[in-house]
């Protein structure tokens, strides 16, 4: 069984591919089940049976945004869900279950394995690495990140020639992405910069506390050298006392505010207190859905810890998440693995050393580590001038593929 | 001599590009000269050669977005500004001049053209078509259309497939595009829809008055039928009494208000009336650089619009904008031109025929006329994973190219 957990990433429905390729590799696996929609998939026996798909439709999967079997957000909440979860698999006789997820997810994966475990039910639990955030442990990075990166670097690039290119009152351009903790993806911004004055010139992540008066001392020292100036922010930036700078009242099920804003309320800055007039581009889903522009590097990787989820299973290992080991010359990473209890919940930050001084751009040590992941194109197939992406509801509503 | 004016577009280069191409066709023309940053590159003599630029040069501008030469929002002022503009032609020996812009730029150029002719100056002044908007009238649609709209639908599919792959508490999404009076770039949103289940549900546009009641009866009907609601707004749109449902409170030297915060500002209603969270993604100026994902279509146009502009002058014609003639049957468009003055500060609004009776869609009428211009794919050259774009410096600041 393989489910996927949490926002999707542009190549998430790689490591599904990479783990369907791998599992008929050993012939006597059996079927290959996928849970839709994640956990609440499985103990709703809302699945799909992977394992009829022909070539074809494995590679339309593969080149698809979004998660083909649908994903969610479930937490699991107590020793009852486990034990439902683990009925299911028992009725269904699932011996192997794959979780594609976040840090959230390798927590969830960890407490299914370990019941498993000391209830002595025969099933391997392995999770397999993704998010665009790039914030789980023990990985040199995540599958989804790169892809994100290379479109956040893509739009900078593209948006900062436009902001460099007509003189007009709005001069200033404020780019929100997402980052709920870290600042991965607002340092992905700097990738599009060759010369000092190119787009763009400040970066705040949730490493910094935000103080509003050094903002706006920077946005003036910037505006007043270059004539412009592009600002990227993370969604999730907090002041001096870890609040949130931008905030709404809501939460999701794992108690995480949902954020939004910062873009607005920065440009708000800039226009009362300096008399500018500003922009603000708030990215939000595109970056983890733009699968017409991902890194081939992201979307390889991607495939091969799936790959190497099944491996692990296949030597009865349990309790353990995939993840990637840069090799340093040349660069290639080799795929590793570590214990889910040492990814679960804990969270990467962007190092503070990779920071410059006044805390508003990153050092070229970032840049070394992420232009990498962000290298080799793919062309997606098209149709009718657009991307000719497999339809959710093919491999969820096709009767063939159900199993019950 | 050409300037280019107004907001970039992906494809606006292969205009200059189109220009400079016809311009070498006759022998006798002599150099080519671009204003930089527009009207007030000529009045402050910041112009460049573009004869000198070679073939390798002009691929790289014409696959690059923004505008090579410099935009500007420069509005005529007065009879002294058009008698320094004739003065500064004179002295550089101008002739011919070709303005790229929208309905605005094409006043400026009916401006300089008439009083030109009635000062015996001897000088064709010839428009090029150029607007994201789409709403220059009596042209078939401008180039710069098809490649916005071929974005904006790309990415309603990307992240139209991430909402409904994902069972989260953001269950409504708001895309927010540019329009400041007119719903075309809304409308491109229809463009990713197959089945009446897929995104978009809904588009706002500012032809039809909005109404909040009506607007949170529809996200309820929506999200009630399909479990999410996917809603495209354009940034203009007005209330009953022609307001602007958001506006700031800044003009641009045209008098045109700044708009920005409809996405939010209906995120917000969804939110508080219905208690659905909601997400919102705002475009910004993203729909109108992202050369990776040009249509070839409009490249291609864009491109044939400048050289029928030259080859009207070299029959000495002046005073008018070159077009686009849709020929009916395959999609084909053949160039012709019409006057300046008949389409100086128009406006083609979207045709209220083509808008559901619900004011909430649009029409298969729409799909008919915009799905052929956003065909045909192009592929931008790459480097360590990014467009290798043209740098605006590279032509601007290369001292070969300057004549000044």
């Amino acid at each position: 069984m393989v489910a996927q957990s949490g926002g999707p990433t542009a190549v998430i429905n790689n490591s599904v591919c990479g783990i369907l390729h791998q599992w008929h590799q050993y012939s006597a696996a059996g079927n290959l089940y996928g849970a839709l929609f994640g956990i609440s998939g499985i103990l709703k026996e809302n699945l799909a049976n992977l394992s009829v798909l022909n070539e074809k439709d494995v590679l339309r999967m593969r080149y698809s945004p979004g998660a083909a079997l649908g994903s969610s957000r479930y937490k699991i909440k107590d020793e009852g869900d486990i034990r439902k979860l683990l009925e299911q698999f028992k009725k269904i006789k699932i011996n192997h279950f794959f979780y594609i997820g976040g840090n959230d997810s390798m927590d969830s994966a960890n407490t299914i394995s370990q019941y498993a475990k000391s209830h002595g039910y025969d099933l391997t639990v392995n999770g397999v690495p993704k998010t665009i955030d790039n914030d789980l442990l023990h990985t040199d990075h995540c599958p989804g990140y790169g892809s994100a990166a290379k479109y956040i670097a893509t739009t900078v690039l593209e948006t900062g020639i436009d902001l460099k290119s007509i003189i007009s009152k709005n001069r200033v351009l404020v780019l929100e992405v997402m980052g709920r903790n870290t600042g991965w993806l607002a340092a992905a911004a700097a990738l599009a910069k060759k010369n000092d004055s190119d787009p763009p010139h400040l970066i705040y992540l949730p490493e910094v506390p935000f103080d509003k008066n050094s903002f706006i001392q920077d946005v003036d020292t910037v505006y007043k050298k270059f004539g412009i100036a592009y600002i990227v922010a993370s969604e999730g930036l907090v002041d001096r006392e870890g609040k949130y700078v931008c905030c709404e009242t809501s939460q999701d099920s794992f108690g995480h505010r949902q954020l939004g804003g910062v873009g607005n309320l920065l440009k708000n800055y800039v226009q009362d207190a300096l008399g500018i007039q500003a922009r603000c581009n708030v990215l939000g889903t595109t970056q983890r859905s733009a699968m017409h522009l991902v890194s081939k590097t992201d979307v390889d990787e991607a495939y091969r810890v799936g790959i190497e989820a099944v491996r692990l299973a296949h030597q009865d290992a349990s309790g353990l998440m995939t993840t990637l080991i840069r090799e340093k010359q040349d660069y290639y990473c080799a795929v590793g693995n570590v214990k889910l209890s040492e990814v679960a919940n804990g969270e990467k930050m962007f190092p503070l050393a990779w920071i410059n001084h006044d805390g508003n751009y990153i050092t070229n040590k970032y840049y070394e580590y992420a232009s990498p992941l962000i290298r080799g194109t793919l062309t997606v197939p098209t149709k009718n001038g657009l991307p000719d992406y497999c339809c959710l509801k093919e491999i969820q509503e096709n009767k063939q593929l159900r199993i019950l």
